[in-house]
């Protein structure tokens, strides 16, 4: 990834900063992160028989545009730190993070178009289909989402890139119609639990949600699979405290314990819990069916495993 | 355009209304303004004998670039009209505008790959260095720029688009290497001198500056060429009022008319004039170079007339 974001300008210094290959003062770190994305399309090319020239350059590309997201998030979301480094705009100004964003953007396109016209395609209208999830999620901001319209949000905002990692790897590997639709079921299925469960450690992953509860997803007022369960389940009276709480900010630390027993009460975190298990059941009959080797189908389960069920 | 932009989501109608495809209700209208860039693509490609198939694409794309950075640069230049309607950020939020921007450079990449994968990366290439340019140019709101400094900003955030309408034309027809470069020489001359029209006319265009001086460029303090090359040719006490002038704000009424009149006395209208005539020139040389039909090089001369010396 380093050789695509090259370069002495300002701005290239803000991506390099972004994505961990520098610190603030320019130095070389190691700061990249887990590279989810990336080694997902490198896996699923690699066992599918795919050359290293074309499936390179689709995970750049993938990556690249998931960083750009993450600039313009942090913008959006007023993040001023990410991975302990000072998020773009809080260091550089809106204005400025707006153009690395979209610089990281059109470099994307450059990279991916290496890798052939159509993982590009593949990867410009997961693109645009992110970015109306991030659009959903704004909007769920002000108002309360059901469980249903979550999920699609959540397909949409994180599921198109991970689903757009499966099906790059299918792509590069020149796999067949058949190949790539389960491809693309199995990376949502993936993607939704990993998301879920995302959410439920947002709120109790620490170990200790009603011990530090404004620390949590809650406090920050997060709209997230259990706040989407727990709405709809509710009676009229919790609801409206529940929208009450998410209407005004700061949460106090005593309406936020009262949130998590509440998601807790309405059995929230259990239908999570559920959902994972469920889409994780998905993920695994999905991977069957594909033409992977027996190794490749161990490691791919381990990962999903790993993917639905990790620490924070 | 319209086929791109289509569908029901708040973010489409956002880039419809931004594009004047509709009025804030969602009514149709017709307000795309001139399509400059689109326009020169397909003149192009007709002139070197491209399939329309091939030309249309690669001219939708090039003018959803150039629509997503005007809704980016609204932000960032905090205006709240264009062309009669509410910018997205006034009309949406920030947070919902950098989105519709960033949706809208999706879909150009996907609307260009119609015309293959070499003008999506001429493109995507076009695209990260007119980003570029827009960095330099937030850049020099902060310190004043040399003549030449100004015209490489200007090369890149103004004159890339243009300078790849002239290449995609010359890419979806399938010229040679040496055709290519006549054209991008050709767009860069054509990108100066269009430029710099525009920066004389946003300071002399309505014909009674010194008459309301803070209703022209000047009074909005943005950097321009007469701005770059009265810093140049000031001496120490004229530059040091022009750096005061710039690095506050308000400009008052009589600020304004001294910058407008030390402008003329230092000779940055004559300059500009000059240039305009210099590059309008250099268009006119290669244009002669290029395989165009008689007729379309006299089309392709009154329209460089038209961009070089254009009322407001």
């Amino acid at each position: 990834m380093g050789d695509a974001l090259r370069g002495g300008t300002p701005l290239l210094r803000a991506l390099r900063l972004h994505v961990g290959l520098e610190d603030e003062d320019g130095v070389a770190i190691d700061g990249m992160g887990k590279l989810l994305r990336p080694s997902l399309v490198l896996f699923v090319a690699e066992e599918l028989g795919a050359p290293m020239a074309k499936a390179l350059p689709a995970a750049v590309g993938l990556e690249l545009v998931h960083n750009f997201s993450l600039i313009h998030d942090d913008i959006q979301d007023q993040d001023r730190t990410r991975r302990g480094r000072p998020t773009v705009w809080a260091r550089y100004g809106i204005a400025e993070a707006i153009n690395a964003g979209d610089l990281m953007h059109a470099i994307s396109t450059s990279v991916v178009l290496r890798a052939g016209s159509e993982a590009a395609a593949a990867l410009a209208a997961a693109t645009a289909e992110m970015i109306e999830g991030q659009s959903l999620d704004l909007a769920f901001e002000r108002r309360a989402a059901t469980v249903d319209e979550y999920l699609d949000m959540v397909d949409r905002k994180t599921g198109t890139l991970l689903r757009c990692a499966f099906e790059l790897g299918g792509i590069v590997a020149g796999a067949d119609a058949k190949v790539r639709g389960q491809l693309r079921i199995l990376g949502r299925s993936v993607g939704r639990a990993f998301q879920i469960q995302d959410d439920l450690l947002g709120v109790w992953g620490n170990g200790d949600a009603l011990g530090k509860p404004r620390g949590s997803d809650v406090g920050r007022r997060k709209k997230s699979f259990p706040v989407a369960a727990a709405f709809s389940h509710a009676t009229a009276g919790d609801r409206a405290r529940l929208e009450a709480i998410y209407a005004s900010e700061p949460v106090s630390e005593s309406d936020a314990r009262w949130v998590i027993e509440t998601m807790e009460r309405l059995g929230a975190r259990d239908e999570g819990a559920q959902k994972v298990r469920e889409y994780l059941a998905e993920a695994e009959a999905g991977l069957e069916a594909l033409p992977f080797s027996p190794q490749g189908k161990s490691e791919a389960r381990a990962l999903f495993g790993y993917l639905a069920g990790r620490e924070r």
